[in-house]
């Protein structure tokens, strides 16, 4: 894979595109004319099957059978049979993987309970560079019970020599949502448990991505965002991974309804339902829950080595391209070089990165801007075309050129980036 | 309003329809043929605004904008703007109310909100009679954090004897989900605020079903359901409600990039959004807001005074109707006999509630039972008929007086009832 090149030639791409045994996949999916989406990390476009789907539910099952459809047409089981095909793109059982609520909401839970699984031991250790609602979701913890748990963040060179005895959960995001550079599970695993600690993996940039195989490389648990690569729409409910070995123990703070072991036997006492399903709190979001289903059934249809073979050559690609044709631009790539080292996504520092992006999603070229100075792009093939790769480079290199991206309009900053 | 009764002919149910101002509202909604639903306490029909607006949502938004749509389609303030229309239905001001997860974790970010503005008390006080979830959350917090808070419960009429200089928060359902017994704000806050605790209100039967003033109530905080009377759609999102007074206090526990004060900014420190924003967590989830839009502003549009005084009126003809009609078969009267005493339901007991209840469906009466010996009927009158309750009281009647109810096929309970 590595050393793979930009065609020359726009025909070669396209040429390439004819013998991609992945291009029909594009047609399950919603794309409109003359874009080229290279956000599919930010937001999975939908399915087709996705738009059927959703129809048929509100007509006639939320229409047609009102109420009656939470047994009639299974929606009381729909989020537990989501979980079943997560948990086959993740290298775990069904029983071990819920879909419920946010990234965020999950990850508390999953820190609380796994604090209470270490009760001598009084810190989560993490890297600055993981996602900031996973650290926000932890300092909130701390904040919440100060006597119990502390924070400890240090910088990702460091995380090896903090990781020691007092640490109850090292909390990790698989691929860096700047860079892309992506952690070993088994290093990370084998390192928090040497020194009896769990660990805690966000897979929002690596579910539907890459292949995950937690079992094998024996996490704790995890958590994972549904509208990302699994083209769940926009704010999908997420996913939690909780390993088998830790269903006795594991204890969600979060005690809804929707997760005790009977819930419609009205009871006065919470009694959580056995393994994952007390991770369920409120009641089930079924239109969201719909959409993530197509989504993700979408994804494994395709399956996930095939897509992340394509995606690693679409990715070094466009490095390729961008090095050979943006030269003397300035544009630094900051992922890491080997594509067995980052996801499925590619980021290039550059001081006018937000003007530039701007510049780009002008002419149709959808990436996204990371401050400070990061322009960053995903690779998402089922839905992606060699051509596209082409067509991105050609437009950066465009801009590039001409200084297209200087201008007042560009530079203006919207509220969401 | 007291004292209606049932129509003696369905002639003159039908004539009542004709002469009422709210008939047309009916044709705002998708009800299936054939079908009275006395299930809108459960479960909101879906407006046809919302086909509409979720076909146009994942076609030309999600589909069409990808990405771009957070901005460009406004997705980013749905939220607000639905809390705003919210805010108008409970009495409060647009910047005290957020729409976000669901009611549960709604209420675990108020309840241990509450406990940190009253740090030298220690009890969350409720009745036995509130719903479930509400004390299960409560539990869960309680376990959490047992030195700091614990969980007193009551039967509804040891209520005011319970409520001591202990007491940090008082928790209470304002209708009954069994009975339909109403709550009376004012007396409730004002007994909480006397011995110096705060009072927290669950508006799950409430919001779009009674009008509710809570500013002039002077309640602290609240939260409430959007798949009820707010006909939001399964599972829709929920809301809540924290007075302005209590602003620069209140601290949620779930720290998510949401309810940061700059969420793109990704620094790595919580600074919390000001007021209620901070009770955003994750990425808020589109298609479930959009279709709670289109539910709330039916409701709003057509004006809650206007809906509870149909609803009166609709649940006193079925009370009336019933106990002419069914006399002798054993239904007692489980709610509040005077209707401003009670929210848009009305229960009745049997022993063989579960079975009459499965009969009634089976000839399209949509009511629902709750254990142990409930028959539950909601009257949503946005899109019920006087007929329907007189076509509902037939239906029972006849089921009563032909022991219809008294089969096999009608007495096994399903998972969900």
């Amino acid at each position: 894979m590595i050393g793979v090149t930009l065609p020359e030639t726009r025909a070669q791409a396209l040429e390439l595109d004819r013998a991609d045994p992945l291009a029909g996949c594009r047609e399950d999916f919603v794309i409109p004319e003359g874009v080229v989406y290279l956000d599919g990390n930010s937001l999975g476009p939908p399915p087709h099957s996705t738009l059927d789907r959703i129809r048929r539910l509100m007509a006639d099952e939320w229409g047609g059978e009102l109420i009656r459809s939470w047994t009639s047409r299974g929606w009381i089981d729909m989020s537990t049979q989501i979980a079943a095909t997560i948990a086959s793109l993740i290298g775990v059982r069904p029983s071990e993987v819920a879909v419920a609520d946010s990234v965020s909401v999950n990850l508390f839970k999953l820190l609380a309970a796994g604090v209470r699984m270490r009760p001598d031991r009084h810190v989560i250790l993490t890297e600055e560079e993981n996602f900031p609602t996973d650290q926000y979701i932890a300092q909130g913890l701390a904040d919440l019970m100060p006597e119990r748990i502390s924070l400890r963040v240090v910088p990702r060179r460091e995380l090896a020599a903090a990781l020691d005895e007092d640490v109850a959960i090292l909390m990790l995001t698989h691929v860096d949502f700047r860079s892309g550079a992506m952690h070993d599970f088994f290093r990370w695993s084998e390192a928090a448990h040497r020194v009896g600690g769990l660990v805690i993996w966000d897979l929002s940039h690596s579910a539907g991505a890459v292949p995950v195989n937690l079992a094998e490389a024996d996490a704790d648990m995890a958590v994972g965002c549904g509208y990302k690569y699994l083209n769940g729409g926009p704010g999908a409910p997420a996913f939690a991974y909780v390993a088998r070995a830790h269903h006795d123990q594991f204890r969600s703070p979060l005690w809804g309804w929707m997760g005790h072991a009977d819930p419609f036997e009205f009871g006065p006492e919470y009694r959580p339902a056995p393994g994952v399903a007390s991770l369920s709190v409120g009641t089930p979001p079924i239109l969201s829950l719909a959409a993530l289903q197509c989504g993700v059934e979408t994804v494994a249809e395709i399956g996930i080595r095939r897509l992340r073979a394509k995606a690693m050559e679409l990715s070094e690609m466009f490095i390729a391209g961008v090095e050979r044709e943006c030269r003397g631009h300035g544009l630094e790539l900051a992922s890491p070089r080997n594509p067995e080292r980052r996801g499925n996504q590619v980021s290039f520092h550059h001081s006018e990165g937000y003007a530039i992006m701007q510049a780009l999603i002008a002419r149709g070229v959808i990436g996204d801007f990371r401050a400070p100075d990061l322009l960053r792009f995903g690779f998402a093939p089922a839905y992606l075309r060699y051509a596209d790769v082409w067509d991105a480079v050609d437009a950066l290199a465009g801009i590039m050129d001409s200084n297209e991206w200087d201008q007042p309009r560009f530079r203006v900053r919207a509220k969401v980036t």
